[in-house]
């Protein structure tokens, strides 16, 4: 993409905003980048010169919630755990949970179908989203889904405009579904010799047909840069951690009928109801990121893979960053088969560009997906980034397809052009 | 519709079968209906003459379950529940169980997004399709979706196709989502002086933040009806039925909680955790249906309104049918604020016909559920007997962007048409 200023942003602050600046921009044929937070990591929202950035963070109402319904009908700027927390108020929870909760919007999550720590159990974004208005190119605003729970009155629009990175439309409102907030957590934290060991307790898991609500493994590269950042002494207990939790009525025993399956293979156990204690252990991931992150500018990726490779998976990236030359930290949310490596960038790299040695590790990993059934994006989407790779996962025919679609809706082409699809 | 036989009856042996049939019919301008078990109830499965039924229940194989990866693969013409018996094998179960489950196909669960029993906790069809190889209206085989849990790659082309009833291409084969089947059950049952109390009861549980796995509702008429199939005494312990059962590791406890909720108004209340027992309280909802249908030819409806409009809405139904003079029964999966209204039809009507009293009713109870902001339909599907509804129900916009999405997969409009949209 070329570098440089955009044409325009205009700062949405209505509905009728959009729909002019859409209406307009088809008629001149200039493109749309719609933009929330900012959060992506695959460069949906970014805008090239002669593009126009549309802000849509300011319509960041919550509308309404419906505590008996459990619905809440929301504006695409509000801030993901802003409605978590209104929805907590109520005993209830917003289920998608992305790493970037504190600061992505609604609006973004709803473009990438973004996942997070709960989609293991609670599912991804498309799963929470009952009803959407929608700009279409063309400034005409289009209702799409329903009320209720369930429904099959026509095509699912709804759930085709979820995930689709603004190439559709542009989402002005939501009515999302939400959940009973579990009110007991039972945590573990185990640590294993190798990160097989902890991929094959994962395994174990679902393979006793267990269903934690959260599942997540980190390996010891990471360890490492989280004890570098806060002093604490994962690395010696393991060459890799899991993060299991349960929640509801049963919790407790869920947890312990877990940790009986981790504790064949763990190097470490603990477990907690607290919790405090909890938010201790939890912290070993939460901390993954930001410790990464304090090493230098990084790729953050995105693969899955069927949750019987992901042992592979992990050591085929190890195996990458071993044959590039490269410094790759991994983590992933297991119970989905979801790995996020990431490559940290040398210091010295050119901001706004990737050293050869850290592209071609990045288009390494995305072949690995491929070659183990997965796919190049489970939950941060296609943007600008992964493109290329798009062709290379799909069926030419779905492609095809997806492309007269995107047509039928946005026959100028001004939406997000160049990303998604 | 027309009456009289179709043109053809083509009985798939194979995928190749369904592609030479398409393509000829798509050269040749002719209709063609897809049809699996024919236990539709929408009438999306029935032909005219002139056009070709395409026959897919014999593509039955189970094809492979994966108990690590969790995941089943089928062809179309498996019934619904010789999967779940397959995957329960393995400890797994396969979530959507419509009631027609001993005897639909999966490939007729996916054209209508068929839901049931467990639907409130554990979704609708479209929740456990993860990838579909679909032949489209020229022949060409598509394959859509992915392996993985999760997956954000393009636009969500599988979750358009569940639920299209048939107009957008043949489903040759489905990669399906299999859960950890609960090992434990608790069960209650509670009957009310009121159908009004009853829905009040149901609503509550919402309210106390409770989501049992089971929450099924019987109205007075229709526990007559198996008081007078079963010599059971339904009747005599209140004029509706709550089913609620809950599920996993905290089932016992989970249950005790909802209880608590249900002795505030329950005129009687039985709890269980002994499947025997449980089985006979179930059959209460179980055999709801076939009392009815033991008094005679009955026209299935199936509404969904916001869960907060569960009584409201049984209370018209009861009002239509005291307006309309005709026989209604009902039932509902009141977790998911879903309405079964069965109108039953005078034993003279003509076969093949719905006299207009019946008719009356019947519009006048999707003109409810659209009162109340819910939906003509919430998972049997518009099919031919409610496309008229869909008009009324969906925003013309959107409705307009659906059929034009069908010509593009479907330019000749051989797809079933007339049908769905």
């Amino acid at each position: 993409m070329p570098a440089g200023p955009p044409l325009a942003v205009v700062r949405a602050g209505g509905v009728e905003d959009v729909r002019r600046t859409l209406a307009e921009a088809s008629r001149t044929g200039t493109p749309v980048v719609t933009r929330g937070a900012g959060t992506g990591l695959a460069g949906a929202a970014a805008a090239a010169p002669g593009e126009i950035v549309l802000d849509v963070s300011g319509l960041d109402r919550i509308l309404a919630i419906d505590p008996v319904d459990q619905v809440a009908r929301v504006e695409p700027g509000v801030i993901t755990a802003e409605l978590d927390r209104a929805a907590a108020a109520f005993g209830l929870m917003y289920a998608p949970d992305p790493g970037s909760v504190a600061t992505c919007t609604i609006g973004g999550n709803i473009a990438t179908n973004a996942g997070g720590l709960r989609g293991a159990r609670y599912g991804v974004t498309r799963d929470s989203v009952l009803a959407l208005d929608v700009v279409l190119a063309d400034g005409t605003l289009l209702h799409v889904g329903r009320n209720t729970v369930k429904g099959v009155a026509g095509l699912d629009l709804t759930g085709l405009i979820v995930g689709s990175e603004g190439t559709l439309g542009v989402v002005v409102g939501a009515t999302l579904r939400l959940l009973p907030r579990p009110t007991r957590i039972a945590t573990a934290v185990a640590y294993f010799a190798s990160v097989a060991d902890a991929a094959a307790a994962a395994t174990g898991l679902g393979a006793a047909t267990l269903r934690p609500a959260v599942l997540e493994l980190v390996d010891a590269k990471t360890l490492a840069a989280i004890d570098a950042l806060r002093g604490t002494g994962h690395a010696e207990r393991g060459a890799a951690l899991l993060l299991v939790q349960a929640d509801g009525f049963g919790a407790a025993e869920e947890l312990e009928a877990a940790a009986a399956v981790l504790a064949r293979t763990a190097t470490a156990l603990t477990t907690t109801t607290d919790p405090a204690v909890a938010a201790e252990l939890a912290a070993a991931r939460r901390d993954a990121l930001p410790a990464i992150e304090a090493r230098g500018r990084a790729l953050i990726e995105d693969i899955a893979v069927p949750r019987s490779r992901l042992a592979e998976a992990i050591g085929g990236v190890h195996a990458i960053a071993a044959d590039t030359g490269t410094d790759i930290y991994t983590f992933a949310h297991a119970g989905d088969g979801n790995l996020h490596p990431i490559i940290r960038l040398d210091s010295d790299a050119e901001p706004g560009t990737v050293p050869p040695a850290a592209q071609r590790a990045a288009d390494d990993i995305f072949a690995l997906a491929l070659s183990l059934g997965g796919t190049v994006t489970a939950e941060h989407g296609i943007g600008l980034l992964k493109r290329h790779w798009l062709e290379r996962e799909l069926d030419p025919a779905a492609l095809a397809l997806q492309r007269r679609i995107k047509a039928l809706f946005d026959p100028a082409g001004i939406l997000n052009p160049g990303k998604a699809i």
